[in-house]
């Protein structure tokens, strides 16, 4: 057994309890956010629902896809990182994790597509140009991706109390602009696409990828969260080395799921990145070795909470929850 | 000869001198404005390039559409209304109306998607998908949008000269999320195919798919060129009304074009509306009236206009264009 492998076995069952206390109810947790996150979700639609009726479909498409029963991570992320910075939850927050769920939602209704990966199923469920139609699902995936800018640039209603100052919203947008453009989340879904059928991909290339096209996104929750939580300089460069690296290990944990996780869990297939021979951690490292890497990045994503308090513990529940979720 | 049509004729025939000067040089001011926004087009895609050469073809398919030679006219009206609020032309407006070009750009790369209006040909050249590939067209088009609100949202370099306040930034920019999103250009689009084949669409249906599919960022050009020119309130709202009657005059000359237009000078085919059996405002109203109406909302515009001087004689020779452009 290698030291690596060690570390990481470790890690995986006897966790240090400074780093992620035992105490901590990470379901609970989970529960309370995402309820919260949806709740404030369907808000958001209801909003800023149209009022004509020839365009409900539109509007239901963004409803499907978005209420479709997701993790909810980046919000999540978003959130535990506010919460951590210090500040806690406020308005502008809560916002902007919504916001981030739909750039998140509109990314997957493009990505399933006819003329992209062609997916028929997501998260249980049909995807939106199978339930509604492909020009439908163009639009409802524009309409999210627009919306989400709508809110993160609407002035707080408690300007006073909890907003944020405009230059700070500012930077946030722009932050999470270019973590979702065409040098991050877009580009790394051209990458992917470039990289499909093709037999020769190298672990580098396979993380440059995933480091986009999951990456950047994660990164950004986690840094505009701490940046509307108030967080110093130094705690901005620890939530971002912790969010790059719980970036990787979840796209690793996500491969590993496509091998040997439960479809009924999943609410989708799995065993298809081997089927359309896909450049994956497991197809390029093994499965074994896979799982160390993963447990290894969430380790040093702990060991970059060490200058919080117990207000980080939510982010160390997150971290190892990325590597042990079973969807 | 009814009075509606002496109006209409009048105001085509002999232009009231204090309204729109014959001295005003309408072609130059055209080419200089839209040189400049080319040249600032380039330096954006320039200074967002992408550094990986796999992705050069997404950089390479937003460059073909932002670069095809469009008329410009939402970044010029943007440029032309801040000159006439007073504040003149400074870095954030010039960026804004860049911002502008691109979300339009996006919207027609992906508008002329087979799933949506399925055309080859848009300003004499292949459509997107055509010249390049379905899924390029789906990212390219994100990646224009996406761009914008990253170009929107980016810190002026010359904060303390010129620079807007931040929150006026924002407040331009939900303006024009909101505008481009589903209760504004998105939703007219998706009201726009609906109403394909359709052979009982009503007058008021066509004005208020136009209204949301061309004329919410029309005005939302122009308004937003207004704040950043520090216009008063007064005159935010005369622009709006200004924009609201170019913007409906504009769609009725697009109409008007595809029946009489010189495909040449259009690069595009003409009578397709005919062909496709499209509502529109000749076939609802007859081209003699079409042409009236057209000019009737140009001399609204041209009154609502009438509490500027001379620093207002861009967007009334721009009102005048709308009607008698020949592409």
């Amino acid at each position: 057994m290698n030291l690596n492998r060690e570390t990481a076995l470790k890690m995986n069952q006897k966790p240090n309890s400074a780093d992620a206390p035992a105490s901590f109810d990470l379901p609970g947790y989970l529960d309370r956010q995402r309820r919260m996150v949806n709740q404030r979700l369907e808000k958001c639609l209801q909003d800023h629902k149209t009022v004509n009726p020839a365009t409900s479909r539109l509007h239901d498409a963004m409803h499907y896809s978005l209420m479709s029963g997701g993790k909810r991570l980046r919000p999540v992320l978003c959130l535990a990182a506010a919460e951590c910075a210090g500040d806690g939850l406020s308005e502008p927050v809560i916002r902007m994790a919504c916001a981030l769920e739909m750039i998140h939602t509109y990314s997957l209704v493009h990505d399933d597509l006819p003329a992209m990966d062609d997916d028929e199923l997501r998260r249980g469920r049909a995807t939106c140009h199978i339930r509604f139609d492909e020009a439908t699902a163009v639009l409802a995936g524009d309409a999210l991706l627009t919306l989400a800018f709508e809110i993160l640039s609407a002035p707080s209603p408690e300007a006073d109390m909890d907003g944020l100052p405009p230059s700070i919203q500012l930077q946030i947008i722009a932050i999470i602009a270019r973590a979702a453009g065409h040098r991050g989340m877009i580009e790394g879904q051209m990458l992917d696409m470039l990289a499909q059928g093709k037999t020769d991909t190298s672990l580098e290339s396979l993380r440059n990828i995933h480091e986009r096209k999951t990456g950047r996104m994660i990164e950004a929750a986690v840094v505009c969260g701490a940046l509307a939580g108030n967080a110093t300089d130094d705690g901005i460069e620890a939530l971002k080395k912790y969010a790059r690296c719980i970036g990787l290990a979840f796209q690793v944990a996500d491969d590993i799921l496509n091998v040997e996780g439960d479809p009924m869990a999943m609410g989708k297939a799995t065993g298809t990145d081997q089927k359309r021979r896909k450049a994956t951690y497991p197809s390029l490292m093994g499965l074994e070795q896979s799982k160390i890497f993963a447990a290894e990045q969430v380790a040093n994503a702990l060991q970059s909470l060490s200058i919080f308090d117990n207000k980080a513990d939510p982010l160390r529940a997150l971290a190892r929850y990325i590597i042990e979720r079973k969807r």
